[in-house]
């Protein structure tokens, strides 16, 4: 999403039937894959396309996986047979959404947010679908997220494939969850470089990257709110299944986006206090200017009015009052000595009301 | 609505018994058009005019579209046949209210806020009366809203047709939930030119376009905050009620309200690091201009003083120590050295301290 | 009240025993002004004086009205003759009271605040106390306030007067209520008006009476919370009662007084808006000035030690390094175009720099 | 308490058991004074010192006042006889504590804050212990605080001896919840006087001021909250006691503190209002400085070169382009009518720049 | 923790399996301390090392101490032994944790931070599991924090050694809340001393610290609240178990925290007023420096000028108006006045309007 996508998500034209999914409208539709994994303590076996969607289910537990984006069969097939809700496929479709718990009785969907990898301020949308004993996943894009986690379903004795679907379930959304922690840290470390850029060197640059970084932090903080309502909502849904020993796990992810939250806060406070640092360093900076533009205004300007005095061309000759200074042996040097008397005490001045 | 309305909200002079609708005052009353659809699963009938609203109701569901200003009339046919509520022609009457949800035993009413189409920052008030198989719906302005909806209700077969008068209070909600989206979306569009414009360019046009967003900004946020305690109070209503298949979509319209407070916030958040990071790009622009100004009076006015010192007309014959100086033959060119190289340590000075 | 009243809530010393109201203290006690009003659907009786009150109730419902600084005597009465808890009475001698509700079992009490007309920001107090059949106001000032609703009742037939004491409670509370639109309003189209002023010319007067008029938006909105408050717990109270139809009436006044705190927080909004627009406008015509300050020191600052280097009286003869310039027959061309060009560079780059 | 004891609040070591009452630590221990009132509604006898503590209850009620830092002696007295828990006694002992309230059943203790008189902004703890028949309050100074209750007490037939030592522990929490009202009003003429003085002749010293009092208004807010947070708990305690008829004392003890709170964040908003105030009008009136620097620089800067040029010493024998404007007859007037001209016409562009 | 640990919390890998403590990753792991108490109102033993971990528990109570980094035999030990969650011992190796409730039925797992000694701003995690009869502490460093703590088991009688382990649990929690109060101290005055500084001597390095104080406070506040929230759950949750006189000494550390969290926000709020104090002090004495630039640039300037007209070499026998003021045998005097007089004049209106 990052904040582009928060403007830029879909929605349907007003007076539109909800529920409507109209693909055609989508550009990229069809070009999504899917895999199929059908596991129980016992068995694991996996298919690909359309036809592994259709195939009947041979174990206990299934697990569909859709990324990029599905083609109209797909979602037909997903509607008829897994008797998914038009209201969250649209949702599938109309990507951007933020995070979100549906209850579709039996069915829930969960809607969640995930950092891209390998770019700065994006995120992608992953909608889940479970029903008992089975899981769909729709993933924004195909990039071979999930593989850790069939890797620990294949492994034979694995505690994830002796469960129930809902531990697969929550093995996902902890993956979305644990995948905002590297996006906070590598903000953290660049705060820190600012930090300490700001101090040393601060520049108009480092500021605006401050700003944009807390806009980023905005975004982030928005992800995680809605992501811990949803997990919340899931406790408190699942708490009336029979998924009883689920309940610490949700617990732990709970314990991790509230942490996650804790952390991005604190940052917003860090980059606040940041900028706010900067501004008075540059306006600590300026009054410096300011002051010696002051010193030396000071310091001269009645001076230059002085030497401008005896610069001026009045005919001595023209009587007695006029300029007789510039007859005197003396004249010169005590002009001189009293332009420099009167900086010294200029300059004193300043040093006593500490403007230096 | 928009600004302006929250102003020029009409209220009644204090002191009036509460339910009074004093059309008389209303100026522009009398000029609503009115249309009757009755419709069942089966069956879809459209009647217009007063003559429409008082037919006998031929299927089970109608609904009475009454747009712009009602005339008395109309609102007295509506109490008397259908029992509104006078609190509620109130309402309709005195335009400019806030979403708002009432429960009057036994019709529902409800009161939103749509944007006009073609007006920058205006709302229009959609007041909402709801009885079994009737839906009452009150529109400041004629202007062919409602045809989407019309064109679904006249499909044979169409679901909203099929399902009791709920549904269609429902699709009318949506539709003014939905309404709201492209409003966003535009503010979205010109605010990013905004950034854009205002990190080359800033003017303080641009500020001000950017603070008057931000005021439109609120008056969205308190349209969509007040809505969605409308559709919370109806989904708690409608528990109560027999309609029990409308909650997903109760639950969707949430959902989306929801979502649109979530942008309408990110962009009021937008809008506010905006103005700041104009007022930091400004200040440092300031700051630039500041330090050429002190550049400037440091290097010239003590050179300008020195020059100033040899252009004094001191009487050099009145003895040894009156400006010796003009007599010697290196006077002119070490005096414009000293400067010189004054003026080199000056700027290597300000280099030093990072003033350049 | 208004922000004056606020600090000068008059409080009983430290230590009295609390239901003291002390009349010897009050200044202006015993001047106030008694009407007693006895109604039924059938009846209307209007008596005045302390006779009236002390006179046997004849109909139904009674509504005694005080109004100014009540006599001992009459508070004497009105806690003998009904009862009314001392606490309350001492709420009553004691204004400048925030609103809120009591309920001393059987009667409740009611502290509201009203408007004051004719005066900028002030408010008065307005306590009523109901117990089945009595009313009894108590108003701070005595002007007239409540003539429109002694006409309502008056009228044979009118709708309030065949209901019971409770709807005259509302009346009188929607009547306060009702008081604040007016007053918003005002302050609404004086904010617009402040608005336009600015734009076109800000100057400090403006400011500080945008300020002030924040200043009075707090005290309505303190105002208004605190009454919506007192509606909250009449609602809650009286569903204990049997008065169950006036609850559609206390929701009317319930969304008329949320409707009042949401202008005035809109106007707040607005008003502090507008202080920062003020200080930009502001920032931005201080940025202009600085700007022509440095383009006429750093355009003619160097050029003036230009011309002082020439009027040095380095005596030419001295040697041939001794000004020789003054002698080229070109020099004083020479010196002016040079001048003059680096102007226009000087100029250019400024212009390039968009200091201009 | 005040800002100095909020820091200052003793505390005990770390790993120290609770409960824990060092006296040794204790500087000022031991030098209390103890005074124990027995009462009925027949009976008053009053008894000083630790044989009073020590005497048997004679009447119903007893009032047991220690005021100053107690010795160890009292505290295991208290303990023992009346069975004070440690912890509450730790409480008294570390001073400083804020308002609250516990429950150590069968009795309760509750800490307040009251103003020290004839101090600006400092705050002494006063706590109590209440049991059935049993009221001990521990002050932190002497003062003859309590004397007009006291006085009350003595009266025969006043409501408070009749009545239970709930009643009494009222009395007391109502003087405390009182004493906050000549702070808060000297605060707010204090206030008005620092608004006053900066409308008129703003000075750092009127901001600093207004600075140190929002500092003040914070810790009496804390000291309101806390208190009204007790009487809260208080109401909620009760409930389950016997002591019905307390309830609308208690509910009187609320509205008075809430109207405390109220009143402190009113003025804490005028404070704040205050300083922005201030800060505008210095901003401005620093505008009007620069603007002055600005026409003055810009008014004579130019002309001082222009003299300047006519100034130069060019040799006008060297050819005829070397300054033959020195021999026009109207050389002179011509230059000088030139510059007033430019002047006016400056000036005149500043009149239409509304820089003046 | 501190802002530094706050960031650097460490999280496992996206994907792993929840619960999984991978010692390996841990740098520092196996140099931890174990140390084993066990203990009842009659019996002390003490043993140290992986073999008292696994000897038999001879005593009701015991006290597993772990200080430092621990090895993975240990945590395997804890795990079997003691049936230790491993989403709670995955927590014990990724330190950082915020403070945290977690109930792994039957034990039940807390998480705190402490401040660390001899640091300035770092925190360290302690981590408590409890069960009937048992508590494991896992303190991040090992220092001899809990020597008071043992001394109190040690002594024979000693309240603590006669109750459950409960007792001892919040005997370690206490300890971790009292290690706040010399930190905030500390603080406070060394704020006091900031405050004291800024007022006589404003420097920039002193608003540096007090920003960095502020920070400070925000990881203490958070620190703070997230503790208050684990206190807040143990009383909930034994309030369900048998240990019910427990109660007073939850709700006095709860007290404590709030105390805390009371006094960090208040260093809060101060810190902030210093800031914006400083920032107020700071502009004020800007505009003296610019005021007295102003004044200095207003008397000399013009001066200046007049005195460049009478420099200029004007041909005085051109015409009778060219320059005929430098002939007149009082136009020296007569300049030299009015430039004295026009000063005199500016410097008055300069009163006048306050600006000196």
């Amino acid at each position: 999403m990052g904040r582009a996508a928060y403007r830029k998500r879909k929605y349907h034209k007003p007076g539109t039937a909800p529920g409507t999914y109209d693909i055609a409208e989508t550009r990229e539709a069809g070009h999504g894959s899917i895999e199929v994994i059908d596991y129980s303590a016992d068995g694991f076996e996996r298919r690909a396309g359309l036809e592994g969607l259709e195939s009947a289910q041979s174990l206990p537990n299934r697990w569909v996986q859709i990324a990029g984006p599905p083609s109209l069969d797909v979602l037909e097939a997903a509607r008829q047979r897994f008797g998914i809700n038009p209201l969250a496929l649209e949702d599938v479709v109309n990507q951007g959404q933020r995070p979100k718990f549906n209850d579709y009785d039996p069915g829930i969907f969960l809607t969640l947010s995930l950092p891209l990898r390998n770019s700065e301020n994006a995120f992608q949308q992953l909608s889940l679908y479970v029903l008992d004993g089975l899981l769909i996943t729709f993933l924004e894009q195909e990039d071979g997220l999930f593989s850790p986690l069939e890797e620990r379903l294949r492994r034979t004795g694995g505690r994830l494939r002796q469960r129930e679907i809902y531990f697969l379930m929550h093995a996902v959304m902890d993956l979305a969850i644990d995948m905002l922690f590297p996006l906070i840290d590598e903000t953290a470390v660049r705060l820190e470089e600012l930090e300490t850029a700001i101090m040393s060197h601060p520049k108009e640059a480092l500021l605006l990257e401050t700003h944009a970084f807390r806009s980023r932090l905005l975004v982030m903080r928005k992800v995680a709110w809605a992501t811990r309502e949803v997990v919340n909502e899931l406790r408190r849904h699942l708490e009336e299944l029979s998924a009883g020993d689920l309940r610490p796990y949700l617990e732990d992810a709970y314990d991790h986006i509230v942490s996650a939250i804790d952390m991005v806060e604190t940052q917003r406070d860090i980059a606040t206090n940041l900028i706010e640092v900067y501004l008075s360093v540059m306006s600590n900076r300026m009054n410096d200017v300011i002051k010696l533009l002051t010193l030396v205004t000071t310091l001269f300007i009645p001076a230059t009015f002085v030497v401008g005095v005896y610069g001026m061309n009045f005919d001595r000759t023209a009587g007695p009052l006029s300029m007789p200074e510039l007859g005197w042996p003396l004249g010169y040097v005590g002009v001189m000595a009293g332009i420099f008397a009167s900086m010294v005490a200029m300059f004193a001045y300043f040093r006593h009301r500490r403007w230096l």
